[in-house]
């Protein structure tokens, strides 16, 4: 039996326990505000099919004088693949139902053909499956695909992503019917944030946002424990904020955008013209920098200027108790850290100033993490 | 009893009855996750109290052959007051459970000190019981005071109000010992916001963002049914957007504001400055803008090119699907339309472009509303 399967009641019981670990089923009937006949017959529900079991640690609670019995998910039940698609390089993790990573691999992509992308993957899953030993088939619940670019989840359709060059894939749909396995897709940053949210620096934060600086310039925003996702499948798109000035064009087509400053390829760009050197990279650009090149350095500045606005456009609408800064980008943060800081201060309205902004460097296996969250949240929370 | 003495699955009942009208007691269950036998226990007990009655229009649902009962919520069951405070005036609304309005009431102030304003507010609350000719004075649930500013609606605490220039005012506890009533304070954009999604332009909108344009510009964001409140207590600030160039200063201090070029006292200087005559009024600039005075134009066409910046930011954010623009700067909407409506296209970024911009004048009544409607939220759903 799937857990989709199960009463409503039962699924909300499930999740409960997921969110806040072992329970006694007194505290259950408090938190999910179901009676305690309801919340001992969905218990009993869930057992019968081994999603959770009884033990865990000691309850300090009592019940009629004696310690309260707990009950807790059991992780091994389900088990979710999450990969992470870049333009480059397929990265893919096997995790748990509490998406505790079991096996981890890397492989290199030769093509961006849907096709031999597709192909990849399954194969990267297998080699997951193998790698963790899996009894079977059908230890293997699910599987999350992140990709950065404009992603229908609900569709399961890549509708565009700027670094494989892809337009209206139905990308759920082919992995499925390669692996055999059901398959969810989330734009690669928000899938991040629910796993911050889970698991990371997120837990226990009613709003944050997860802010990605490199290649992209993104966010993913968490409001009372939901990753907003956008009416029109559009959020979180903080590097096009019309904060930067009219100077320059981004890759949109548009001016001000904080990515037409801020992005890796536009700080390389901003670089070759103010050193005067075509064939300068970002490599040479952060060498420079480092080495104390003033136009170099004026670059980085102007980027983390940029950030920094575009971080108290965040604060000021949503309010984020923390900002997790992360991505690429941050491995050369110091490069801008003082600008974004600055330039955050300054324009952060009243108390909105008082958001925590953190920077958390994150492999690309935690974002392929963030694709088994989104799988295995699939499961027992079913979008509506 | 009070609906706070009710179970919680009671409160879960009544919430969903509020919010979608006469159900079934079948299909409550399937709203709420709960158990039949839940659901039958739960109505009873509200029942027992007359907080919902059986009856409303008939079901096409069938229970065992027959036309399913429906249970709804009875709106006179709870009267609240709303009240808006402006720096000039109080208006008053009393509305019942459902906020539908009953009476209504301005007075004028003659003072803006905290002793004055809260005496008026009480009067203006007794007024609005005597019209509507009260039963008693327990029929009067609640009252909900909003207040542009800095309102903290959980201390109950404006902690700043610019019009009124208050700082750290007790005003829920001082109407509260003025009127006997419990009472409730929040930020006038914020309980606007709560009563367009429950009785306006936002009913049935997933994720909607409330731009109110004036003397202050400033917004309510309505994600998944709830408006964000932030984790300090800012939020929506949208006036404070670091987008229209580093020209002006605002009267927050800094550089880039919306309101820095858009609010109605930013304006009528720039009025001032573009045609030299240091007298010249609001109004005055608007007479001239619509009489095609050139100078006077292109300051109203800066001040919506920076509000329709404002606006992209929210839609790139946070993705609404829909973007209600009032606010006393709707009567001269038609001087800003173009460029609002033009920078927002320009810098929406994908699908966030099918956000649809509707304006909406909304009297102070409205206003006032959303303050009852905020007190009776408070009564059955107490934020934790």
């Amino acid at each position: 039996m799937t857990l989709a399967d199960q009463p409503p009641a039962a699924a909300l019981v499930f999740q409960t326990l997921l969110q806040h670990g072992p329970l006694s089923r007194a505290e259950l009937g408090r938190r999910t505000g179901l009676t305690p006949g309801a919340v001992t017959k969905a218990a009993a529900s869930l057992m019968a099919d081994a999603w959770i079991a009884e033990g865990g640690r000691p309850s300090t609670e009592r019940t009629n004088g004696r310690p309260a019995t707990l009950v807790a998910v059991r992780p091994e039940r389900a088990l979710f693949a999450g990969v992470k698609v870049t333009g480059e390089e397929l990265i893919g993790v096997l995790a748990d139902l509490t998406a505790k990573p079991l096996a981890s691999h890397r492989v290199a992509l030769d093509s961006r053909d849907v096709g031999s992308v597709v192909l990849a993957v399954a194969r990267l899953v297998e080699r997951l499956r193998v790698t963790a030993d899996l009894p079977g088939e059908d230890a293997l619940h699910g599987i999350g695909v992140t990709i950065s670019g404009d992603v229908d989840s609900r569709l399961g359709t890549v509708q565009y992503s700027p670094f494989l060059d892809w337009r209206r894939v139905p990308l759920a749909q082919l992995v499925e019917e390669a692996t055999g396995t059901p398959t969810v897709i989330e734009n690669d940053v928000r899938a991040l944030t629910v796993a911050e949210q889970w698991f990371g620096a997120g837990v226990g934060v009613s709003i944050f946002a997860l802010v990605t600086v490199g290649a992209g310039i993104g966010a993913g925003l968490s409001i009372g424990g939901r990753v907003v996702s956008g009416a029109h499948g559009v959020a979180g798109e903080i590097g096009h904020l019309p904060v930067s000035g009219v100077e320059r064009i981004c890759t949109c087509g548009n001016t001000g955008c904080v990515e037409a400053v801020a992005s890796t390829h536009a700080i390389a760009e901003q670089a070759r013209q103010a050193t005067g050197d075509p064939k300068l990279t970002m490599d040479d650009a952060v060498r420079l920098a480092h080495a104390g090149d003033p136009t170099v350095r004026a670059v980085f500045a102007r980027a983390g200027h940029a950030v920094g606005l575009a971080l108290a456009c965040v604060a000021n609408l949503i309010g984020p108790e923390r900002i997790i800064i992360s991505g690429e980008g941050v491995a050369s943060y110091d490069l801008f850290a003082d600008h974004i800081r600055q330039a955050f201060l300054d324009h952060a309205f009243g108390a909105a100033v008082d958001c925590d902004l953190l920077v958390r460097p994150l492999p690309f296996e935690e974002w392929a993490r963030g694709g088994a969250a989104v799988a295995a949240q699939r499961v027992f929370a079913p979008t509506k």
